[in-house]
C-alpha cells in the first residue's frame, strides 16, 4: 500500500487506529480451545468485529513464532484472512547485515506479504535500507520506545542530541516519507510535538495507547500532521477488552470509541488547515 | 549448556570455532535441489563433515524465515540434528518490550531448545533480561558489530565513551559470564583488546572471519581470556568453500584449517597461564 492509499483509508474510515494482534493462546476465551486453530479463530472473530473501525492491524510475531510451526500457520492464515485494502504490520523488530535484513525483507514482504515490517536500527545504514527496496513497502524504523528501557540507550546524550534523535534523523536520510516510517513511543508524549518538528512528514506508529498508558488526546494534537500521519496501536486495549463469549463484541466496543475520539481529532485537523 | 561445559569443550576439542549454517537454497549445491529438503541436506552434510571440529553451530534463522513453513521446517530438522554437546546459537538478533521478549525466548529456548539466541540492545533492560531467565540459556547482545553500519549508531560518542561500550557495560549488570555473551565485531579488530579490557570475563561471539575478512590470528592475540572465552564464527568460507559433489569435504578442508590454527593460539595461551 503506498502512502496516498493509506492518508485516503484514513480520511474515509474516519480512524487511523491499528488493532495489534498480540494474540497469547494463555489469554484468549477457553472456549476457543476446540478450535483446530484457536489463535485464528480468535484473531478472525476480532478482524471481523473491527475491520470496518481501524485502518491497520499489526501482529506481533512473537507471540506466533514462540509456538513454532502452529504458530507460523496461525500467522499465516491471519494474514490472509486481513481485508484487502488494510495496511498490515509485521511487528518483528528485525535488522541485521546487509544480506540478512534482505532475507528478512523477503520473509515478511514477499512469503508472507506484510505491507510493513518493523526494524531495530542499532546495526546502522546497511541493516535498514534492504528493507526500503521494494515497491509499496515500509520499513517502521524504531525511533523512541514506550518501554521503561527506552531511557537506557535512546535516551543518551550525543552532543547536542538524544540518540533517538539521531536515529530518527539517520532514517530520514535512508528513506522517504513513502517507504519509512518510525515507531514513537505514547508514553513519551511531552516529546511527541517536539519530535513531530523534527520529522514532519513521515508517519509515526504510536504504540502503547490504552493497556500502556498513552493518552490518544495528547497524541493526536502533537503529533498529527497535514496527512494525519499517525497510526495509534492498541493491542491488549481491544482484543482482551472482554473474555467471555462476546469478546469480540466488547472488542468492537472499544475499537469504537477509539475511532469515534479520533474521527473528532481527524474533523479538528481539517478545520485547522 | 553452561560456562564450565562450554569451556571443557574448547579444551577437548582444541578448537573455538563456530560454523555458521546461513544456509540459502540459491547458493547450495544444484545436485541438492532433487532432496525433499535440500536445506537441511546441505546442513546435514556440513554438520557430518564439522562436527568434530567445531563447539557451536550459529543459524541465521533470516534464511529459513524467508523461506517461510518450509523454511522452519529445516531450522527444526537441523537443530534436532546437531548432536548433543554442541553449543548451539539462533542468530536472530530479537529484542521488544519484556512480555514480546518473553515470547521470543521462549521461541528459542523452549520451541526449538537452542542454547542461545542473538539480542538487539536498542529497547534496552528491559527487552534484555527475559532472556537471561533461563536456565543454562544464553542471551548474546549486540555489542559491536562487524558491518560499515556499525559507525552510524555503535560508534557514537555519548560522555567519553561510544555508545557500544556502553551496552557492553549495561550488558554486565544485567548478566553474568554465565548467562550473557556479546557479539564484538572482528573487522574492528583494533579495538579488540581494547573491548577484552573492559569485559575480562564474558564470551565474545565473533562473526566475520573469513568471508567478511577479520584475522583469526589479531582476534585471538587480542581477545583471548584465561578460559578461551571466544567462539570464532565462520559462515561463507566454510559452508561454500566448494559448490560441488565433495562440497561438505570442501567444508572440512576449511575447517580444519581454523581448528588447527586455533589449537595453536589455546596451547599459547595455556603455556602463557
Amino acid at each position: 500500500m503506498n502512502r496516498q492509499e493509506l492518508v485516503n483509508l484514513i480520511k474515509e474510515k474516519q480512524s487511523y487506529l491499528c488493532v495489534g494482534l498480540d494474540t497469547d493462546i494463555q489469554k484468549i476465551p477457553k472456549h476457543l480451545l476446540s478450535h483446530a486453530d484457536p489463535v485464528f479463530a480468535f484473531n478472525k472473530a476480532i478482524i471481523d468485529a473491527t475491520k470496518d473501525l481501524c485502518v491497520a492491524y499489526k501482529i506481533n510475531t512473537a507471540f506466533y513464532e514462540s509456538m513454532g510451526m502452529r504458530g507460523w500457520e496461525s500467522l499465516q492464515r491471519t494474514i490472509e484472512y486481513i481485508p484487502e485494502g488494510i495496511f498490515t504490520i509485521a511487528d518483528a523488530k528485525r535488522g541485521d547485515i546487509g544480506n540478512t535484513s534482505t532475507q528478512y525483507a523477503k520473509t515478511f514482504f514477499e512469503t508472507y506479504k506484510f505491507d510493513s515490517v518493523t526494524v531495530a536500527p542499532y546495526m546502522g545504514k546497511d541493516s535498514v535500507t534492504p528493507f526500503l527496496q521494494f515497491s509499496e513497502k515500509w520499513a517502521i524504523l524504531l525511533g523512541l520506545t514506550s518501554n521503561e528501557g527506552s531511557q537506557d540507550f535512546q535516551m543518551q546524550q550525543i552532543g547536542d542530541e538524544f540518540l533517538f534523535e539521531k536515529v530518527l534523523k539517520a532514517g530520514m536520510e535512508w528513506g522517504t516519507p513513502e517507504n519509512l516510517m518510525f515507531v514513537v513511543g505514547a508514553t513519551q508524549s511531552s516529546q511527541l510535538g517536539y519530535i513531530r518538528k523534527l520529522v514532519p512528514d513521515h508517519f509515526f506508529l504510536v504504540p502503547g495507547v490504552g493497556a500502556q498508558g498513552g493518552s490518544l488526546e495528547e497524541i493526536s494534537t502533537q503529533a498529527m500532521n497535514k496527512d494525519c500521519g499517525l497510526l495509534v496501536n492498541a493491542s491488549r486495549a481491544i482484543i482482551y477488552a472482554g473474555n467471555g463469549d462476546d469478546f469480540a463484541t466488547d472488542a468492537r466496543r472499544v475499537a469504537k470509541q477509539y475511532q469515534v475520539e479520533m474521527a473528532g481529532y481527524l474533523n479538528k485537523m481539517v478545520a485547522a488547515v
